[in-house]
Formats: C-alpha cells, sequence, structure tokens
C-alpha cells in the first residue's frame, strides 16, 4: 500500500510505462538536472519505445536524449524551450515526427483542457515526504517554485515524485500534494546544484549592455507606466538586469509603490521587494539562490503556477495585468516579429518559453539587444522563425537607437518628448549593413519539417525547417 | 475586463445563471453565512426557478432556502450535511426530488471527477484581490482553512468570489487563485462572525461526558496506537474535546511525538501542536478563532483541500493515513452502524460530514456517546440511517462501558487486559431499556423517498423516508 518505492525502476514499473506512452517532465532543475535522463535511461533498459516527452523545457544536460531518440526510445517532443546541443541533433533532422514548441503559458492550459494527455508525470521535487506531498524550497537541490510541475501532478494519470530529500510526513507548506501522487522514489541526487541555480546574479560590465539598459530604462519611464501600482518582468541576462537595476534607482527616487514582479526571479528582484520597489513578487521560477531564499523566507514572494503565471485560458493570469516586460531576442525582423527559437543558422537554439506569453499581455514588451551579433545584424528583414508576433512587440531598444513599432505612435512621442534616440527600425538594419558589410545572403532550406511553432492560439504559428 | 462587479445582482448576471443549473457554496462560515441566502435571494427576484444547490453543508442560518424550494427556485440539493431547521422541512416533504447525501470526501471527488457538475461557485471569501486570489485566514469575517471550496473552484464552469475585505493585489498566501476565478464581488458582509465560528472551545463539564472521555482515552491508550508518529483526528462536541485532554496528558506523560491532528480543528488541537504533541495539523475547516489564529500564524497547521483530507479517489489523503478517529452518533444498532443523519422521530437533522470517511481509513474508529438521550437508548435494533456502516466502527464508548465491535477481537482481548468496562452492544442496550423502560415502538412510514444518502463507494447506502 506504500507509495514508497525501493528505486526508480520499481517506480517505473509501479506506474505501468508502456510504449507509446507520454512522459512529461519540469525544468526547475535547469541544466542541473540528472531527472529526465534517469527516466529515460531505465525506460531504455526496460526496453520500452516510442515514448513521446513533455517537457517544459530541455537544456544540454538532457543530451543523452538525443541517443534515446536515435534507438526509438524517444519519438516525439513536446516543449516550451530546446538549448542549442540537443536543437542541433533535432534540427540535423533525428526526429520523424516534428517537435511541438509550446510557450510556458500554453502548455500548462494544453494539459490542464485535456489537449495534451501526461501518461505519467516525473517530477523532481527538491524535498517530499513519503506521501508525495512536495517543495522545492527545502533540501539539498532546492529549486524554489516549482511552478512549471503543478499542471502535470493535476492531470497526468500517474504522478511520480522524485526526490533525494524525504522528510516526516506531513510535509509543511507542500507545493503539489498527496492527492494527487501515485508514487515516490528516493534516489541519490536529482541534480548538480551548480548547475540548477546560479549562485548570484552578476550586473554586467560591458559597455554595450550598459547603453542598452540606460536606454530602455529611460524609455520605460518614458512611457509613464512605472509609477504606484507599477509591475514588471525582467529576465536574468545581462542587459535586463541592467535595466532593473535603472528601474529600481527610479522608484526609490521617486518614491514609487509598485505592485509586482513576475517571472524567473532573480537575487536582483528580490532585493527590489525588500527594498518597498514592490510589494510582493510572484514567482514561477528561481534563476539563483538568493530567490530561493526569499521563496523560503518572504511570504510576499508568492509562488505561482504556470497556469497562474501565462496561461491563455485561465480567467487571469500574472502576465495578464503585467505593465512592462524586458526580453530578448536572437532576431527582429522590420515587423518587429521576434525569433528566440534558432540561431543565424536557423539551428535550434532556444524557444519561446514565457515570451510570447508576456509580450502578448503587457502594456509595453521591450526588446533589448545589441544591434550585431558576431557581425551579423539582428534585426532581418523577415525573422527565421516567428516565436513572438511583432503585434506583441513595442520597442526595441539597441546601443544606436530605440525603434518604436509603428503601431505605438503615442509612445513614440512620448520617447522623442523625452528626447531618447528613437530611430526607424530600417533605419537601425542599414546602419548594422553599414558597420557589418552586408549579409551572406542566407536562405534556410524548406524540405523537411523539424518543429512546429505554435501561438498563443494554440494554431499553427511557424514552422522550423531541417538543416 | 475588470473582473469586479458593482453588486452580487451583476455578478449573477454576468455569470450567466440560468433556470435548471447547479450552483454551489462551501460552509466555513457555518451558522454565520450570509452568502448562500443572498445569492438565492437574488435568484429569486431575478426570476430564475428550477436550482439544484450542491452546498458541502447547510445550516439553520439558510433557512430562507425553504421558501426558495416551496417556491421552485430551488429544486434540487446535494449537500453532506442538513441541519434540524432545514432537514425538519425535507423530512415534511417538501422537495419532489430526493437531497443526494454526500460525504466531505465523496464531494469533491464528484466535483473533481465531473460526475457532479457545476455551473456557477459561489463562494465566500473573507479576503480576495480584485482577481480573486483569495484567503480565509484573514479579515473581519476570518474562518481559517477555505478547504471545501477548492474543488469547487477547480471545475465549475463559472467561479464567483464574494468578499467584505478587498484588498490589494496580488494578496500574498492565496488559497483558492485568479486563474480559477471569473468574478469578484465586495459585498457589506459575507456572514456574522459570532455564527462563523465561536470564541473558545469550552471542556465540558458534565460527569457523564467526563466519565465517557475517560474510558475512551484509556480505550485509545490500550489499543496501542498512541506511539511516536500518533495521528489523531475529534470533533469539537463536549465529550470528544476530554478525550482529546487525556490523549494530550498521556502523550506528554510518556514523552510521544506524534504526527499529525486533522479534522475540524478547535483551539484544543492547536494547543496540543504548540505543546509538541505533534508536528503538524492539516486542517480542511476551523471550528474557533484559536484555530483560525494558527492556521493563520503556523506554518505548522497546514491548511488542505476536502480531497486531501478525505475524497476516496484521491490517490491519498489526510485520513487515509489516519490512527485514531473520536466520533458522535444519535443512533448506533447492534452491528455497530450509524446514524448521524436523522434523529429519533427519523427527521433529518444532520449527515455525514467527513464521519463516513474517516470512519472508514482510521485504524481505530471510537464512537462517544452516552448510553440514552431524552429517555430513549442511543443503541438500537436498527438505525433509522446506515450513514456509517458498522464494518467501519470499532468501540462504542458509553459511560456504562465499552462495545467492541466483534470484528476486532484483538482489540477487545487488549481492553480486557487493561481492566476496562467491555460490555457486549447488546447487553448495553438492554441496560438502556432497563434505565429508560422499554422505547416506543416507532416504525418510520417509506411511503416517499426524501433523501438518497450515498457511500464511499458512490453507491446508494441507504435511503430516507419522509414524515
Amino acid at each position: 500500500m506504500s507509495k514508497l518505492c525501493s528505486d526508480l525502476r520499481q517506480a517505473i514499473v509501479s506506474a505501468g510505462l508502456r510504449d507509446g506512452m507520454t512522459v512529461s517532465f519540469h525544468h526547475h532543475l535547469r541544466n542541473g538536472d540528472y531527472v529526465l535522463n534517469m527516466v529515460l535511461q531505465e525506460a531504455a533498459q526496460l526496453g520500452i519505445r516510442d515514448l513521446t516527452v513533455n517537457a517544459s523545457s530541455l537544456f544540454d544536460c538532457h543530451q543523452p536524449l538525443i541517443d534515446h531518440i536515435r534507438n526509438g526510445v524517444v519519438t516525439g517532443l513536446i516543449t516550451d524551450y530546446v538549448s542549442a546541443g540537443i536543437g542541433r541533433a533535432i534540427s540535423g533532422g533525428i526526429l520523424k515526427k516534428p517537435v511541438t514548441f509550446l510557450t510556458h503559458g500554453t502548455r500548462p492550459s494544453n494539459i490542464l483542457n485535456g489537449n495534451h494527455h501526461i501518461d505519467i508525470a516525473f517530477l523532481a521535487a527538491p524535498t517530499s515526504d513519503c506521501e508525495g506531498n512536495c517543495s522545492g524550497k527545502y533540501g539539498p537541490s532546492a529549486c524554489g517554485s516549482l511552478g512549471y510541475a503543478f499542471a502535470d501532478a493535476q492531470r497526468a494519470d500517474r504522478v511520480v515524485i522524485i526526490s533525494d530529500n524525504l522528510v516526516e510526513y506531513p510535509l509543511p507548506d507542500p507545493s503539489i500534494t498527496e492527492d494527487l501522487v501515485d508514487f515516490v522514489v528516493k534516489v541519490e541526487a536529482i541534480g548538480n546544484p551548480a548547475g540548477i541555480v546560479s549562485g548570484t546574479t552578476q550586473m554586467p560590465k560591458d559597455p554595450i549592455a550598459l547603453k542598452i539598459a540606460d536606454y530602455a530604462a529611460q524609455a520605460i519611464h518614458a512611457s509613464g507606466l512605472v509609477k504606484d501600482g507599477f509591475s514588471f518582468q525582467t529576465g536574468a541576462g545581462g542587459a535586463s538586469l541592467a535595466v532593473a537595476d535603472h528601474i529600481k534607482r527610479i522608484m526609490l527616487r521617486e518614491n514609487i509603490h509598485g505592485s509586482y514582479a513576475l517571472g524567473g526571479i532573480t537575487g536582483y528582484m528580490v532585493d527590489m521587494l525588500e527594498s518597498g520597489c514592490f510589494q510582493a513578487i510572484q514567482d514561477v521560477q528561481c534563476f539563483d539562490l538568493e530567490a530561493v531564499r526569499s521563496i523560503r523566507e518572504n511570504p510576499k514572494h508568492i509562488e505561482i503556477t504556470a497556469a497562474q503565471y501565462a496561461s491563455p485560458t485561465a480567467r487571469s493570469t500574472a502576465a495578464s495585468h503585467l505593465d512592462v516586460v524586458v526580453l530578448g531576442a536572437t532576431q527582429i525582423d522590420t515587423d518587429f516579429n521576434i525569433n528566440v527559437h534558432t540561431d543565424s543558422n536557423n539551428l535550434i537554439m532556444g524557444g519561446s518559453g514565457g515570451h510570447t506569453d508576456v509580450a502578448a499581455e503587457a502594456k509595453l514588451t521591450v526588446i533589448v539587444a545589441p544591434l550585431s551579433r558576431a557581425r551579423m545584424s539582428i534585426v532581418v528583414d523577415r525573422v527565421f522563425t516567428v516565436s513572438t508576433p511583432g503585434s506583441d512587440v513595442d520597442l526595441l531598444v539597441t546601443q544606436y537607437g530605440i525603434a518604436v513599432n509603428p503601431r505605438r505612435p503615442e509612445l513614440k512621442a512620448a520617447l522623442e518628448s523625452a528626447r531618447l534616440p528613437v530611430a526607424d527600425i530600417q533605419a537601425l538594419q542599414r546602419l548594422a549593413v553599414s558597420l557589418n558589410g552586408p549579409a551572406k545572403p542566407f536562405q534556410p532550406p524548406k524540405d523537411h519539417v523539424v518543429a512546429q511553432v505554435f501561438g498563443r492560439n494554440n494554431q499553427v504559428q511557424d514552422l522550423i525547417y531541417g538543416i
């Protein structure tokens, strides 16, 4: 009658894993995750074939997946993000079926609505009791929020909790609860702490990033949105973090009491919470140890599920009240469409994550990027992949100037009033070409579809072709 | 786009209430609840008819419901408990369709599994933000846990949060979250605090109750279950509370570290937690102000959903790990079947609540009751209503002795070894008759079914006939 399995193999067998099933994983252990590899290795040894992996993201630590695909153990992938190591193999055509690319908002929506059925969810939990009440906030592999795991736990036919830190029943403050859990298994380690979260959040020193951040912060300020009740999301990348630093100074100087910070959370957002810039953090994922400490200790630092974060079919979400989001891009075209899925050779090296969701929802979506990378303009005639439609993007901020989406003339006027260096996006593109020389003409081949990119409306928004 | 409605009528109209729908309510405001009456009054004024009310419990404060039934506004009832004022009307035959009696465990099971569809859930929330992140822990009408409201929020087509305490978005520590909520409406008051929770928990002074409690505690001790890891549920009634007091002394004296207390929670259970008797409380419902304070302040006092509490279709529940539960009875028969639905005239005045669930799950189910009430034996040949089957009951403890279910000979031996006054249940029945004189023979008529009592297996377990 006990849920506690002697080892992972017993858990897999007890959960009834069979050929053709869909298994799911969350990515809160990021590039330190051991669990996806452990499960697929056992499945392979058990002779299981034809699995579909539904994983909220895939990192390079998951490269053993490539062999499982080659060997027919895994034949389908549904995910929101694929890092370059695995992405290159997918672009090379190792999968017969195209990858289904979702977003951090559409993934839980599809699971909760029953569109994407999960047979067995294998959920890494940094702390669990023997009945599966579990949390990411405690234990040697603590990752903070378990936001991306909730929908899987709520709807999978079978739920297996995999933990390296079993504690006495009942765990106080559980994120996922025992009523949803079929099996619990203790393993030596669920991940490598060094890969799970970074120790500290580093402010960039690169002068180009600092210049971009300065312009972005001024543009956000000029938009008029930084006032009492302000809500804000930014990423962990260098320029994004520097934007946050500027925004913090503005808020403290002008005595502005914001509402909440959102997103993947860094220590820098924690610092803004503790400085009184925000009354709360809504956290779907922690990026560093400071964020993990804060979500464990500070009741104003709230764990939210991926559905609460950004599901397009939820009644409302933290994203749907968002004022400003600062995001990156690998390519942006003159219609402001953003590519975060593929690189300049159209090899898969990313995915929407929450990019598409928050861009669609925020009042002001700011893209920060250097005008060129590796001597190639990031502004192009047409992005290889539409990850986020241009209609959801308001500003491109580069070190050479700020392009405003023509859909936002009042925003352009506000930036011009603030004497910010506003430029047409075509002018920025021409500048990049003049600085770098003309780009080698490269038109990706269009023979073999390796991925379908689904939009917020659950329709195919774009296709990614193999190389 | 705002969820915030100007008044309750607007919320009802926006939610699309129509003839024939099922509306749901929770009972955390107990006999102080204003919300069910408010909603039905507006529905009546809007000319809505033929509603089914799915309410986790109905109290005498809800007696306006009787008129709504008479007027055809409400034509169906699904509930776990009906207090005497409304019960008498139901037994009198005001409803054409029989009431569906569930338990606190089977109600969320049926809602979550889709067996009992809810069109609109009207959920009283002592504190909410404008998007419907809400909690029972804070505000002038604080009731503590919102355990019985979760399944409704998760599955109803429309969810309306009704609160008298709107706070800034986002509410930290929400129980029900915005992704599930369609509309929010602020009203003057959701309930009368005096009826929501009692101020303090009173230990009984009645010598019969104290005698019963003394025997019950000794029997529980003799069972061998009171040891490290012990888990315990008891009610708020006099004898139950006195049992807890004895158990506390035993645990402190013998330095026993229990696991958790469960159930509707009183200040007395909080005292046991704070005294170190238990490492946690799992709380589906707070009975008094001390419990409300504790669940707000103490992380070891855990809010659980009704499904986590006792759903028979959950993967496991707090009830399924329970060692000992102390429960009451209005009738018990010589097969140990328990009636908590009807009185000695077979008038409805109660319901299973969680009685049937925890009796089915606990290792030891102890019924405490005086041998007679109003000069009638509580031990009868055959209970009018089987609320909890005798196969799930282990002990009847009265002031004249303890009857052990013959299915538990080893338990009987343990009690005899402890020199406890063990008696056959037939002997206790004969003693009651000799003390009170023979009961007036009363065989309830069986013409008109007024309620169907469903068991844990979701099958009809018994029928209640009208008077």
